[in-house]
């Protein structure tokens, strides 16, 4: 028989087993960190029916998703799209989630989701078609204050002190003061804004002198004064909590808009202090203005302070309506996202990715096969201790053991004949540290877990 | 504009925030088990080629595919299947992992796999077009001996008894004794051993007689006498380890493929003792075939004792050859899986889920607003004790806090006025107790941690 080449779709992220180990603690933690600050787990279907998930978004997005038939649907083909379609994103599907339950949930409503969603991207390095994103929002009903733009941030802070990934910092600005801004240097039209926000949304790609062209052309027209304005209004960044207030302060009153915005990120900074976020780790940086159209306030991105060519590793801002195309009630919300795909990818090519143990933190050799029975009733014992175990099943060399626990990442071995079993002892190799002592049965799961303790405190 | 109904597609199990997390720590449960016992995580994506998933599958399998397509090739149609599927189990995506990733494993590869599984089934009560499967699989190189067929009794046992269900039973069989007992019966052919194998999978659903029916009519053209004993074989249970023996010892010599099924279960059995199972959780039940025809040796099934018609809850086997569609290298293999959802979806129906309490462990109440500072502070200190905390960020009747808190399933409220502020004191309230102490600061970590702890202990 043929055989056929195994294989996978370009664009996913299939991992080995020590890989996954890693990716798999860095899910676990933001999923610690966001439960820790009472949000709720929601999962929701793969699929949408397309009309759903399709009701307001562009032709970009519409190109880039991926339809389902069941074979049935294949043989009968109906007119338009077919019936199905895969996520997207998992902000659409939660619009459709407090919609279609809004009447069983508590509000503000504090949800996480960690799920993959699905994009027909070009294939390409660094592109996922398929990718975990990590979302929590807050959704009010009719009103929303700015206290849960501030606590965003404070999820934000302590997910990224625990995934240990360097130093970094949380970005945040605000649309209304953005808007009012362009309104005082002659862009008052909002279409006209829009594409303004995108232009300088370019300038980190594109740098200033294109982008100034742009604004000085023919679509926008503004003066060189102007133009100039905007470029030194979108360089503003703080450093501190003070010097966040007082460049806000000197922008000066403005239009209304303006000062409107001025005064949420004031309030929003003040809350993200006293939700004890280190001020080494927010800024204002007036240049962020997230690609998405639907954020009308506060906005976010996070950045590694040694590693900016990685770009946002985490983003998001605050909406007035959620899911205005599926209920009539005013469903105001706050929310970021973090792409763990992408970002557990970036971490591995700066090798930037901590050295993952196993998630087997002990082997049980067989020195004896006589023996198997009290390996088996020793690993019972420790499992029934919450140590995750292995115990080799087959005979062979005890070099060959002790050489897959070093492939394998296991931590400890442990090595029992009958030597030991006469003398109620046990053997306890320390793989990372090279050493080995004899431990007397009775002691064993204390000093194993000590062992492992250490582990947890000194990664290597 | 139109509102568009919010709905999600039949056949998929969407769950409330408190469901969410009882299905949750279900997994959670499963994983740790799985990983207690030295498997390895791995998650393929959710679409394969569609050559590579369908290799070998059947008709019916093909008429249950989902394919998947992008709005490109919906644009441009080409001949044949879509190039992309849903994954309709984890065994096929295992395969081909393996045969993938054949240097960078170690073998015996054990691993195991929670993720989705789609399936077109006909929208119907109980059946799920998404749902959860948790598989373990080791994987040998050219070999595997039958002590990894008694470590999978030994996970599932460990499995059922963390999720405290209620008893259960593991049921063992082997296909070669059941076999070899066919032919010596006079079904010699491999092809109506498979359909005789079929029918009596059968029993339970249609009754003896037909299937007896069955076996004594054209297709088989079997005896009365040689129908009676099939059926006598069938019913052969055991109760207890001494008793599982002696029944296969009755069976007698047989053929040279019943008799070395018969030494494979009884050597099975002998290292499910050794493993520490309790002989009160398995036995062998002769008339389990399980559908799929790839099992070749051992094959399982798991019952809750008290609620047979639930049916099997974890079922799986052994098969002499996993990914020959993919490698040339011979990889015998033996797993079981857990139908998650389906499990969930069933105990829910009965009333057997335990009422789940919430992520949120603490809420923070806010008695004066003039204090939210304190009470952030306060939420900040928990959280870095591993405490999920929320903080009730707007003002509001303590009353209507306190509701929220019950209906949510929160556990301990705090309550914090300028008095208690004064004094260094806490008021806790026990949600589930009813009852109220007043805390001095310095000990509400550890208050709170025995509160909770005894909450483990005794679930309501």
């Amino acid at each position: 028989m043929a055989l056929t080449p195994a294989r996978t779709m370009p664009g996913t992220l299939e991992l080995l087993p020590l890989e996954q180990i890693a990716f798999q603690r860095m899910l676990d933690t933001i999923r610690c960190n966001f439960e820790h600050f009472g949000f709720l787990p929601v999962e929701t279907p793969v699929m949408e029916f397309s009309d759903v998930l399709l009701t307001k978004q562009g032709g970009e997005t519409e190109r880039q998703v991926y339809f389902v038939q069941s074979t049935g649907a294949l043989e009968k083909p109906a007119a338009g799209l077919p019936e199905l379609a895969l996520r997207f994103d998992l902000t659409v599907p939660l619009a459709r989630y407090v919609a279609e339950h809004e009447h069983d949930l508590n509000f503000p409503f504090r949800r996480y989701q960690i799920q993959r969603v699905y994009r027909g991207e070009r294939a390409q390095r660094g592109r996922f078609r398929e990718f975990y994103q990590c979302d929590i929002d807050v959704i009010g009903k009719d009103a929303l204050s700015l206290r849960y733009d501030a606590e965003i941030p404070a999820v934000i802070y302590s997910v990224f002190r625990d995934l240990a990934i360097g130093p970094f910092t949380i970005w945040l600005n605000n649309r209304k003061l953005m808007r009012g801004f362009f309104e005082s240097v002659g862009i008052a039209d909002g279409e006209k804004q829009a594409l303004a926000l995108r232009e300088v949304d370019k300038l980190d790609k594109r740098g200033a002198e294109p982008v100034r062209d742009t604004l000085m052309g023919d679509g926008f027209g503004l003066s060189a004064a102007a133009a100039a304005k905007i470029l030194d209004f979108v360089k503003i960044r703080s450093s501190g909590h003070a010097d966040a207030l007082s460049k806000l302060d000197a922008l000066g009153a403005g239009n209304a808009t303006l000062a409107e915005g001025v005064a949420e990120l004031k309030q929003t900074l003040e809350g993200i202090r006293a939700f004890g976020v280190p001020q080494t780790h927010y800024a204002i940086n007036l240049s962020i203005a997230r690609g998405l159209d639907y954020y009308t306030g506060t906005v976010y991105e996070t950045t590694l302070n040694e590693h900016p060519q990685i770009g946002s590793i985490c983003s998001g801002g605050r909406y007035d309506n959620l899911a205005s195309n599926y209920t009539k009630s005013h469903l105001p919300g706050v929310g970021i996202s973090i792409g763990a795909t992408r970002l557990f990818w970036q971490l591995r090519e700066a090798g930037l990715l901590p050295a993952a143990g196993s998630t087997i933190k002990v082997l049980v050799t067989q020195m004896d096969e006589a023996q198997l029975p009290a390996y088996l009733q020793l690993a019972s014992e420790l499992r029934a201790a919450g140590i995750a175990t292995e115990v080799v099943l087959e005979p062979g060399k005890l070099g060959k053991q002790f050489k897959y626990a070093d492939r394998a990442g296991i931590r400890l071995v442990l090595v029992l004949g009958s030597d030991e079993i006469a003398k109620g002892t046990v053997m306890v190799k320390d793989m990372r540290r090279q050493d080995q002592v004899e431990v007397p049965r009775a002691e064993l799961v204390a000093r194993l877990r000590d062992a492992l303790q250490r582990d947890e405190d000194k990664p290597a």
